[in-house]
């Protein structure tokens, strides 16, 4: 069960952007899995994509494409990450454009492929054939649709659309993401697409994104493990009609960011909302020190197994938090200098259990399914802060289930 | 159930050595949970300590007594780290050295304090004391007793004994550890005591603890968390009356040391053998790069809870291993250049799935007990070796159900 997050409702179409899904049966049965995104000529996209090494063959593909042209279709595909799957794979996902260009008649690289599910096993090509030629028989489903039919462990459809006034016109941004395994994006994400009909330059677009990218995919994780595959983009058709946003420093790019950070941010602690077996939505926060330090030390604990079954157990079992803190990869810490506080319950104070905390008080504060950890570790003015999930029972069978 | 473990046998007096063990009832009932080590006049001792910055008071006041003096006495409380518990933990572990010193009658500073259980909890000092009470009583406990008295939730006790001739006398060499959670020791270890009746100089036993801690206790890893309270010591009686060994590169202390690691590893892979919920013992050895690097591939792969989970299922989910891989904090990785294989069945050859690779082949190599990956990133000549365990459900039991 998600911690507090329903279904997506109020999702609005984007003009000059219409979808398109099927159900190939390549891994899954009897859901859709194949998900065609097809932005109006003159859509501008912008990309982040995994730091993994071993990224997937679509991964390749994708940047190479992107810097060639801008894409009409993005496809993505569900239950296959096409990832360490070698020579073959990329031949793959190379087919996968051509299968697509072919049906829509448009040149193969205006194709951007994405796949997500299993690693090292090779694509059924022939079923993913079978499911674009079905996806491409009317270009008319709707964003909940499309949410669905990128999940894999997914447990929950994530998706949020914004309107906001921009230089008189009304822009519209409806985003979809998927993920709740292999989640800690580094520089890019999950699957996360985000479209939008403003008017701007494709550079702004990029450093928007990139940007968005770092304060909210950025900043989650699940299991530590980042994937082969993460990817987000971010399409602008210019269908509003707006003077065009031709600088990332103008008031109109700065309330373009606004709306596109609210998405952003909705669609990334989604993904840890649907962590797999999450029982609790954690913040981390930590201050004082370099954001460097600050975000060692943010993830030393948001990756602690022994912290994370604490909070499954809603054990105010804070001695882990510290002994995280402590083992943190950090040049220095003045452990005198520590305060540690968790939903507002003040735990450590100076180094010291804080005189005024009490076993009740902590109690009522790791009960709740909502957790704020706040770790000040100094006096610098840097800080980090990251949102992650608790670890229970139902994460071990979810991945000791998942491929067999 | 510990992995191929059983318990101790033929454990070894060490001439010098007395041991005593009661039940304070700080924390368990019914069970011994101190543990005195009394060492005979002229011993020597080195000792390696947790470099997490939270480190607990005993392990404070341990490294100040013994920079001021040789130790009479080793002391071990099981149940309570007194971690995380500022000024009144200093206050505690100097109140523990006195208790003891006060009932044998010698020097506080000549005893060192070592702490096990629940971080951030005061000590019960009027517990303690009984306990040393009772432990004075009679310093005639065996070893066998001596490694359950310091157990937490360790399922099955960790001692080793050998015997080595050198330089013409038989030299013994008894060794008792503990530890199954919050293990990922960092230049120390989880609780490890060896004593031998070897005649050494006190530098060269402590570069020689360093060296056989670098190769046993630092390599293995349960579930990345560094302790607070993680110590290593190693005492010689020198009543084996050997020719003293004053030099670490002599013949003699190679032949000491080899019976020293194999102490040492026994005593850390045990430590594994009974990680929380562990149902596989993994070694992980990584070549071709720089040690470092090589290193950093291999913790990232021990760490990783989604190749953990896997190997709990039995399931020969490689894709995980390859993206853990991928993503290793090092600065380049040709993957092209990537080897990987699993109890000898090559599953990546040179970045592609092996050509020879079965699903069969696979799941026979996932389904032992022991598994040994082999992954090889280049040509370098360095290379890591770690030992963990796999994730079980009753990782998150045991770690859910601890403290409460």
């Amino acid at each position: 069960m998600p911690v507090n997050l329903s279904e997506p409702n109020n999702l609005l179409a984007v003009d000059g952007v219409e979808l398109a899904v099927a159900a190939s049966e390549m891994r899954y049965k009897d859901r859709d899995d194949l998900l065609l995104i097809r932005l109006a000529e003159g859509s501008k996209t912008a990309a982040v994509f995994t730091l993994n090494k071993f990224c997937a063959a679509p991964v390749h593909l994708a940047k190479k494409n992107l810097s060639e042209v801008q894409p009409s279709i993005l496809a993505i595909n569900a239950g296959n990450a096409n990832a360490g799957t070698g020579e073959q794979g990329d031949k793959d996902a190379a087919t996968s454009c051509d299968q697509i260009a072919n049906q829509l008649n448009i040149a193969p690289n205006k194709v951007l492929p994405f796949s997500t599910g299993v690693i090292g096993m090779a694509m059924d090509m022939k079923a993913y054939q079978y499911g674009v030629e079905q996806a491409s028989k009317s270009l008319d489903a709707t964003w909940g649709q499309a949410a669905k039919a990128i999940m894999t462990t997914d447990t929950i459809a994530k998706a949020k659309s914004v309107q906001v006034p921009i230089g008189g016109k009304t822009i519209t941004i409806t985003g979809i993401s998927k993920g709740s395994g292999m989640i800690c994006p580094n520089m890019a994400t999950m699957l996360g697409y985000i479209v939008t009909d403003v008017n701007i330059d494709a550079d702004v677009l990029q450093a928007l994104l990139s940007k968005a990218a770092d304060e909210s995919f950025n900043c989650i994780s699940v299991d530590g493990d980042t994937s082969t595959n993460d990817s987000l983009t971010l399409s602008a058709t210019g269908k509003a009609d707006n003077q065009i946003i031709d600088s990332a420093g103008s008031s109109e790019a700065k309330e373009f960011y606004a709306a596109l950070l609210d998405v952003a941010q909705h669609l990334a602690h989604a993904i840890v909302r649907d962590g797999e077996g999450a029982t609790k939505f954690v913040e981390v926060y930590v201050s004082g020190a370099s954001n460097e330090d600050c975000k060692a030390v943010a993830y030393t604990v948001a990756h602690s197994p022994l912290v994370k079954t604490a909070l499954f157990a809603s054990d105010p079992n804070w001695g882990r938090i510290l002994a995280a803190v402590g083992r943190a990869p950090i040049e220095t810490l003045d452990i005198d200098s520590v305060d540690i506080s968790v939903n507002d319950v003040s735990i450590i104070e100076k180094g010291n259990p804080a005189s005024s905390y009490t076993e009740e008080a902590g109690q009522a504060a790791f009960d709740q399914e909502e957790i704020k950890m706040e770790i000040s570790i100094g006096k610098d003015k840097g800080n980090a802060r990251l949102w992650t999930c608790d670890f229970s029972h139902e994460y071990v069978s979810i991945n000791a289930d998942y491929r067999s």
